[in-house]
């Protein structure tokens, strides 16, 4: 089903990571072959590849890639080259949770076989360590497509904001997954995808993705997702989440907020689908979630040419954060979380 | 108090129309000043002029441009060039209402005139009906401006959103004349403009003028107007009608009706700023305005480079429908009209 991959890594221990260069996208597929920890470090930073999931695994198979410029006879040098390489890719994107959960899960790997690991052992560890990240990610996608594509009807619209895809984890995504295990189930679906701006990455990535794996998929501005509702072109609509507190409030790309309140006005479902390590159980409410402001020059220049006056001051929030009351459920690996409560989170988290 | 004049008639019977090239907006204020009816509708076409009102004024300015070629001895080719003229300026853009009404007017002033107009009384006579037009049209804008004044605290944040101002008008617009009429009084306002996607007037031109005329302006991305609320920076929204229908329903630039929906949510005042002219009376609700549908490209390459797939389908309503329910108030050069009412909107246009 799969017509591009999002990252992947070609050969064994002194192989390459080879990823698809989204800021080429959407006008071109151009896969990148990296051979370099320095060119990983690269790629993350550029948004060539991009996703919480994602990044996560490309950083895992970055140091397998930095351990190939040591002598594997050197167990010493070799493990303090893997410290050197985590420490060195964790400040690609200082704020990417899962970038720093994936090197630790390769620190502990490393340490668990330090004074075992002789020859390539400790490479092929490491590798396999890289790919278990990855080949996990891919079943959680696969279980959340599979549990959210239950909720939705034989034959309808649906809509999702930004990208929550398969170009931003190791397999179908979380939102977009639960539309692709909805059409391989032979639903009916027509798929909305807001441009989402700043970035546009509903109209550079999700529009993309979709059409490259024959779903129908149509293309509008993030103001007229209301009018579609009101037009009966919208049955469910499904996005992802950068975190979610305690309480079930979720933060969330800008817009979706907006998204959700109209659902509500229209009485259509609103759905969640993410993991179950976007969870922050530490954070009581959304309201602990703090809002990180981003460049003007987003908005003013985001195209090239500047389209809004010189001086002018911008307010650009990047997330804003939808509470437990608009959403019907959460879809998680671990099941369905609905209603969403601190109770039924704190259950399906165990 | 302003800063720039969207469009104005340099001199007498044999002036020259003056109108700021609003394609040029935000990154340079040119003027061009204009010596034919040919000129003129390819300002219009080009939407170097835009906006209802503004666009019925230039018409009313190009018919006296096209007086100008014919000598005002003979009175029978004046009248036929009138006419040749009024029906040429009409198809400049076929669906302005403001376009047919303002050349209309021209047609009977002149009807009226016909047989007793010697020389260049004519021509006098015609340059005095489109300066009526013009200040008709300005003391409507005064008139929304007071009345929608005192509607506001005085110490707010306000959110508009497309452009409702003074480059859309004779004067200084609707929903913005609201703004420029508060300030003047000494209310403190921190304005919020939605760029408004896909053709950004609120970005362009928004933004621009309250910039100019020295108001408190912060611009933002149509996706950030429900979070604004959520954290408390709007007290009340004001915006501007295409058409309104007999029950109060307003159709409006897309992404208008998800505004009014949040504001809802929010509790927050949802005001429109349109003068009586905007009502059409003959349509009995929203449900019967259609909803032009725009081009792909607006979306897809808005600013030039490709934002979206190649092939990929797009939605593109240019408008939206607001149900009177959502709306505190019309503001209307005759009145405040609330509650939103059939009953309220007949006694308000009498």
């Amino acid at each position: 089903m799969t017509s591009f991959e999002t990252l992947r890594w070609n050969g064994e221990a002194d192989g390459r990571l080879v990823l698809i260069d989204q800021t080429r996208l959407p006008t071109e597929l151009v896969e990148i072959e990296l051979d370099t920890v320095e060119g990983v470090w690269e790629a993350i930073r550029s948004l060539r590849v991009r996703g919480a999931p994602a990044i996560g695994i490309a950083a895992a198979y970055g140091v397998c890639l930095g351990l190939q410029t040591v002598a594997a006879s050197d167990e010493a040098a070799r493990l303090a080259r893997l410290d050197e390489v985590a420490d060195y890719l964790a400040t690609s994107r200082p704020t990417a949770v899962n970038l720093f959960w994936a090197l630790e899960r390769m620190r502990e790997r490393a340490a668990e076989l330090r004074g075992e690991a002789t020859g390539d052992d400790l490479a092929e560890a490491l590798l396999a360590e890289a790919r278990a990240i990855h080949e996990e990610d891919r079943q959680m996608c696969a279980e959340i497509g599979r549990l959210g594509a239950a909720l939705l009807p034989d034959d309808c619209g649906v809509l999702t904001h930004c990208n929550a895809g398969a170009l931003a984890t190791g397999g179908n995504g979380t939102a977009l997954a639960v539309f692709y295990a909805a059409h391989d189930s032979g639903k009916r679906l027509r798929v909305y995808c807001d441009e989402t701006r700043p970035l546009l990455q509903g109209a550079r990535l999700s529009a993309w993705e979709l059409q490259q794996r024959g779903l129908n998929v149509t293309l509008i501005c993030d103001s007229a997702a209301a009018q579609l509702m009101r037009e009966g072109r919208v049955q469910a609509i499904v996005t992802g989440a950068d975190r979610i507190a305690a309480n079930g409030d979720v933060a969330n790309k800008i817009g979706t907020y907006q998204v959700a309140l109209a659902a509500a006005a229209h009485e259509i479902p609103f759905y969640v689908a993410a993991p179950s390590s976007t969870f922050d159980l530490s954070l009581a409410s959304g309201e602990a979630i703090p809002i990180e402001q981003r460049d003007a020059a987003e908005i003013t220049a985001g195209f090239g040419p500047a389209t809004a006056p010189e001086g002018i001051d911008v307010y650009n929030p990047a997330f804003d954060v939808t509470p437990a009351r608009l959403i019907r459920a959460i879809v998680c690996e671990r099941g369905i979380i609905e209603p969403v409560t601190a109770e039924r989170i704190r259950e399906a988290l165990g």
